[in-house]
């Protein structure tokens, strides 16, 4: 990290936040509540970390203004309204570059004669790229990575090592992709035919937009026809499945270890958790939340949030988590009403 | 996509089916049913895609015979049985050919003397190939490929970028794997030991047989002993995990995210729906189905369909999920009935 | 497999084992216990493999003491403790080595002169090593592997082809790391921002301390501050997914495609079953066991077993499953109840 000295007037000036405490309080780095030191700048933004306030030894927090009150009276706040944007912005000065790639083509690289590279690009070590393909302005190619034919890479991008585009593929510009990623495998498709599975030929390609972000190992297939499309803004974590023909909206947040099945289309700013699943061929509206682990089976409307596999409303999932306690529940209820009839059949015994 | 002009007749009798409608009417491509314009084929043959055809502009539609009276009247159909396998047939012939690999060794590859390539084989820019690996007749190892020690990747097969083929490892002819793909990584074995975890040595292969695809990143471990076991025919989606000494029986699909235990042996024609994970030591007999993200802990007897985690039979799935509705029913009657009960009481105490 | 010739009486000694049989017999090899032949060594160590000693074919049984007596009498029986890792000590003895990684550097590789290169490494075929890595004493770097900025790799460390490890990262002694993982890309954190969401700048490392292993195509990512730290000892299998900031304790397990979100802890000796999932920000303490698929929503008191999404006590969880069973026992109850009450009623229309 960094160490620059701000204080939390200049701080507090940058996030457009007010001041509680001492404003010239002086900071030379940033850190989580927990670890934060004195000269160090810490953020609270949720009531889950409330309880770490009366031990929190940060210099100045970035604090939410309903959990202020909680914070000791000696701590330097400033108050502000989306504390987590506000401190990655502050967070983002302190940052440690990552390490430079070095502009211009490795001489290890092997790089087609068809192939077209804008200005100031940096092809790393051991890259492949292929004929017909085109890499824009300023985007780095990772040591090892493939490029394959016709498929173009938009400007400002970063491919990090031993990533796979595969012919004719599209990448927007100021994607960021990690290792291992591969776009543009063959969607998932076979039929039965007289002398067994027969591939289903997939014809058409990937496109991602602009400003897209994938995580480490996903996968993202290229559509039977036509393309399979992440939207701008998109951001993928590792480990996700996106099968062919997928479209999702723009601003979408895809978990780790997320899959979607074939043709399936998310709206704008869906959220899968992890390990969720989405069901081919159904559609979720725009800002549709799915939990964690939960299996989409059918389209969601747009705003509605489901859990479960099968995924239902929050509502009907607690009530399936509680069945057991009100079963037991039921059953001592009903133990008493056996007792109860028991007594009257003898009493009506002992009337006769 | 290629424009070549079929006729509907031309079209019928390549797929033996039979026109209803204009014999002469032609086509220049394919499409989904969605999408589909009137120059374009296009298919339906499933009753799921039925409210589709009200609204389809598709010039020719490949149906079923049982959806052929839900066409608009004005619609050239070709009724066949196998509608999917049909419409794959001819989209194949319009399908735009993948890049071709020129055959012959790059010169950035690195291939041992000790190596030994069939005829007409294409080693793209920076593959390895280690001594004692055999690549087949016409086979494709994809640019940064790894084909360790004693391998043998079988004629006609295509090894897209980037997959990674261990020491001694078999893959058939014809296999079709994408990028990512790791065969033949150890198998995961520790016991605890008086000086903490112990690897037990895998010393076994991997064995792909002829026919067999694998989707991109997908994982299959090498044996403990004797070999992991992948049968013709077998078709892989991305992202799977294939633990050490598994067996697939042939023509059996797995697709995306599944996962199968050590030791676990799956009959023909088994399917895995996505995230499915199976246990190790078991047995699924031939043609068994898991649904997705089911958890198969016992064996299953050939034949069977299991869901849910731990799996089990769709009438017990289906009955564990429609338990809080038939709790709420109960709940209601007993609540009925403990009135009735409180009114028998009230009614004797009257009669007293 | 080797062929070496070892007595009963040789192997009882190296395992320190009891001889039921003849301590003469010989054999010059190791199976499982289903394939093994008269000439071949096998185990028995849990009673899951007890009916298998009845058709057991090998010469020598290395088996455990409550199980001896399944045994068919004339199998010569070597009896101890803990089986599973006498087996591995012999199975080892017996074990192919894989091949010989030849030492120094390969001319294709792409290795910095600011790189640090320790003695007797193997930096194999187009491996990439950037400016300020460091690789310790006799450690392999396999082929297309890709060692980032700084990043510094421990000796006697086993890096296997198209590995990446990103700058900074820290990886300790004895690793043992599968083709494919990615250690090192960013964690996994946007925050929505006036313009759409804004990535939080991920500025710490990996740390991997001595003696771990990594299944093929696991992904590590850097923490947001600070590092995400593999202890010492920890086993990791193929397809696992560790978000930043994750720490996991030392000898610690886990198997496939299990995944751990953000800044969670997991104590010592953690044991997560295939596919497991752990919510970000919890601690799971020493030796809790997770079952295959859970989720594990909440923190997890020392030597707790869980199980079931959201992961509960294995009690719960069996309770859970019990209950459609005991569902109809009691609608069967209640109707009979129901029954009852209606000739009660029926009793006393009739007694007026």
């Amino acid at each position: 990290m960094k160490s620059i000295s701000m204080s939390a007037a200049q701080i507090a000036e940058i996030v457009k936040g007010e001041i509680i405490g001492d404003a010239s309080r002086i900071v030379t780095g940033v850190a989580g509540i927990k670890e934060a030191a004195p000269e160090q700048l810490s953020f609270v933004g949720s009531r889950k970390y409330e309880a770490l306030l009366k031990d929190a030894g940060a210099g100045i927090i970035l604090i939410c203004p309903d959990l202020a009150k909680f914070a000791k009276p000696e701590s330097t706040l400033i108050v502000c309204k989306n504390v987590d944007h506000a401190f990655t912005v502050i967070a983002a000065m302190y940052a440690d570059e990552a390490p430079a790639f070095t502009p211009g083509v490795h001489p290890s690289a092997v790089v087609s004669p068809e192939a077209k590279l804008g200005s100031n690009v940096s092809i790393n070590a051991n890259a492949v790229i292929e004929a017909g393909a085109e890499i824009g302005d300023n985007t780095v190619i990772g040591a090892g990575c493939y490029i394959g034919h016709d498929a173009k890479i938009g400007a400002d991008s970063l491919l990090y090592p031993n990533v796979t585009v595969m012919y004719r593929c599209l990448v927007g510009r100021k994607a960021v992709i990690h290792p291992g990623v591969v776009i543009g495998g063959d969607g998932f498709g076979f039929v039965p035919g007289p002398q067994g599975l027969v591939k289903v030929p997939q014809t058409g390609i990937v496109q991602i937009d602009d400003d897209v972000e994938i995580g480490a190992n996903t996968t993202i297939d290229r559509a039977r026809f036509g393309r399979t499309w992440v939207k701008s803004n998109v951001k993928i974590d590792n480990h996700v499945m996106i099968a062919h023909n997928v479209v999702i909206g723009e601003s979408s947040i895809i978990v780790a270890q997320a899959g979607i099945a074939g043709s399936s289309e998310l709206g704008r700013g869906v959220i899968l958790a992890a390990k969720a699943g989405v069901n081919g061929h159904i559609t979720l509206g725009d800002g549709v939340q799915v939990a964690g682990a939960s299996g989409v089976l059918r389209s969601v409307p747009a705003g509605q949030t489901v859990i479960g596999a099968p995924a239902e409303s929050q509502r009907d999932f607690m009530g399936r988590l509680a069945l057991p306690g009100r079963f037991e529940k039921l059953s001592k209820k009903f133990a008493a009403l056996q007792a109860e009839v028991e007594a009257l059949k003898a009493q009506l015994e002992a009337d006769k």
